[in-house]
């Protein structure tokens, strides 16, 4: 998507030198607009780990690139067995990154079977780049098509209401940012908003990190949508008055049946979603998928972050980003990253080959070939 | 309740100048203990706006006083109709500064009522006084009785549940600090405490104000009641993994027929209740009813407060109170300060006077000198 004119994808390879990728550093956003160079896959763990790329598209997309650095990393020793034991490694420090989001290890398993059918080294290597870019650009593609499937729910939505936006809550970020471009939930908003039609954006803000306002908001504000930042409690308010049309929110991993893990907090929005008759939508590319896991509740770990994210807060002050305290220094806190909203709270899910609804059956009949 | 050992209310009068009104300055917590002197209405009216003091209780007991210090500034005037006029100007100020809270205009209303009594001005300067201390008083003593009675249903938890503690969920302040003592909503944990049993609050942190995690967990803190802090979003989570025992809240305004008003995001966490089975009760001294409504999400006026709350956080860094930038300076926000949560997902209202069903018949049936 585009910033200030210019079209930016969220990660890339250097132009003029293609053993570095670059990346946007998404944590001094929405003040900075930081690019920065990663070299290694250590320094592309760290990426993930502490967040300069987060999202479940984009988690892929990193760790697939973080996995070609590993292989150039490794073809500089002599013995093919070393090789492999190195692309082990990398791939293990990869995956212990983010506990949550089922396109880590998607893309590390892709990237060691595709590697695995390398000749010799520099056969690797070149597999290695060739996939990590095909994860990216499939993720850019998905994304797209994902817009276009979720743009005829919400042009329905529109021939439906006689007068006013199609006002659309979404929570965390799962826009562009949070992929290699378009995003999930944002696609159908942006190919609404592209296509003229009167599209406007609640923007829960997603405490402790803010990825809602200060990620989304600046996304759809530099794109030129309407949108409104709320407290992430105001969400069923808003829907018990009907200023919610549609519900949008990204995942970070669907089960086959159908139950969603996402951003802690989408699980209450789905229930007063449900309480109001409000459509709840889930965008996801297929890759977010768990095609081993069923009960979402039981099953999927949640990841629990630092205490000091939630008894402080992260933002700027007279130029500088400093994190200031918001809570008695004695007070214990706890900070789950996620939740699970189970598969009958869910209306459909919009992939990029078309919308299902939350059940294995509907699922299995969009991806055949994924074996059960 | 006790501060490092000594016995505090949230407002009092000046010992050696019973001209004065005394309160807790909540903007400084938990950071820094300051009281504030308060010699008139309009910096009493002040207070209430700005949240020097806030919560359902204490914002009637302000009330109160502020009236009575109305009524020393009036009794400066040599006409009676004057008086009247200055009374009847103060009320009106005063109700205006918070739209949701009945409290408010409860104790104002008993007030203008009392001092209307009165022979003379010296005579109705004293009612005032009587008035404003049997308000702060009722208020102390009803909150020590729904102790008293939540206690109950704390016990009751605790006989069935074989081992660890009891987990208590409550959402921003209905603590001593919304009072003039003990609380609403912490009564029963105050209670269940001190007498021994093993309990523990989780504390919503409460965006964009953090009343859970800046006076809510002080509170506990300073009491020695086990605690954490958790997000606004994580309540769901918590319940769906059986962490959360029972929830109780306060409420700025219950209609006669059961429908709570409460600090917004109250209604997700019911809803999360309900699915879950996670008894949801509201804790609520009488002054709380709101006699006159009925339907709570059609009635009660729901309080816009600043965008600029929402696009910053309030904290402390090296020592200075500061707001930090947490959006995009573009961005607009909406922040809505209460929802209304229906009462089908209430199990129960403690009163002073013992716990009711949230329904008319059995409202009234505690509170039979209630007109209908």
């Amino acid at each position: 998507m585009k910033v200030d004119g210019q079209h930016f994808r969220t990660i890339w390879l250097k132009p003029d030198d293609e053993t570095v990728v670059q990346l946007i550093d998404q944590r001094f956003l929405p003040h900075r607009f930081v690019i920065e160079e990663v070299r290694t896959v250590e320094q592309m763990a760290t990426a993930i780990r502490e967040m300069h790329v987060r999202g479940a598209g984009l988690i892929g997309a990193s760790a697939g690139y973080g996995m070609y650095l590993a292989a150039i990393a490794a073809a500089a020793c002599p013995a093919a067995a070393e090789f492999d034991e190195q692309l082990a490694h990398a791939a293990a420090e990869l995956k212990a990154t983010r506990p949550t989001a089922v396109n880590l290890s998607w893309a590390v398993e892709r990237q060691l079977k595709n590697i695995a059918k390398g000749k010799n080294v520099m056969d690797k290597v070149a597999l290695a780049l060739r996939t990590a870019r095909s994860i990216a650009d499939e993720d850019a593609e998905h994304c797209r098509m994902i817009g276009q499937h979720g743009l005829e729910l919400i042009r329905q939505i529109a021939k439906r209401k006689a007068r006013g936006p199609i006002n659309v809550l979404t929570h965390c970020n799962a826009g562009w940012l949070a992929f290699v471009d378009h995003g999930s939930a944002t696609a159908p908003i942006y190919a609404a908003h592209d296509s003229g039609l009167p599209v406007h954006v609640w923007v829960a803000e997603t405490r402790p990190r803010n990825q809602g306002s200060k990620l989304t908001a600046w996304e759809l504000g530099r794109h030129g949508v309407p949108h409104t930042i709320i407290a992430d409690s105001a969400a069923g308010h808003l829907m018990q008055h009907g200023m919610v049309d549609l519900i949008i929110v990204g995942t970070d991993r669907t089960t086959v049946v159908g139950d969603v893990a996402n951003k802690i907090g989408t699980y209450l929005k789905a229930l007063a979603a449900k309480d109001n008759g409000v459509p709840f939508y889930v965008a996801l590319p297929s890759s977010s998928f768990d095609w081993k896991v069923r009960d979402g509740l039981k099953e999927i770990p949640i990841e629990e972050r630092s205490a000091e994210e939630l008894k402080q807060a992260e933002g700027w002050f007279e130029g500088q980003q400093i994190g200031i305290r918001v809570a008695p220094e004695t007070s214990p806190a706890a900070n789950y990253g996620f939740d699970v909203t189970p598969r009958h709270l869910v209306t459909g899910l919009v992939t990029e080959r078309g919308v299902c609804e939350a059940n294995e059956k509907s699922i299995r009949a969009l991806f055949p070939e994924q074996s059960s």
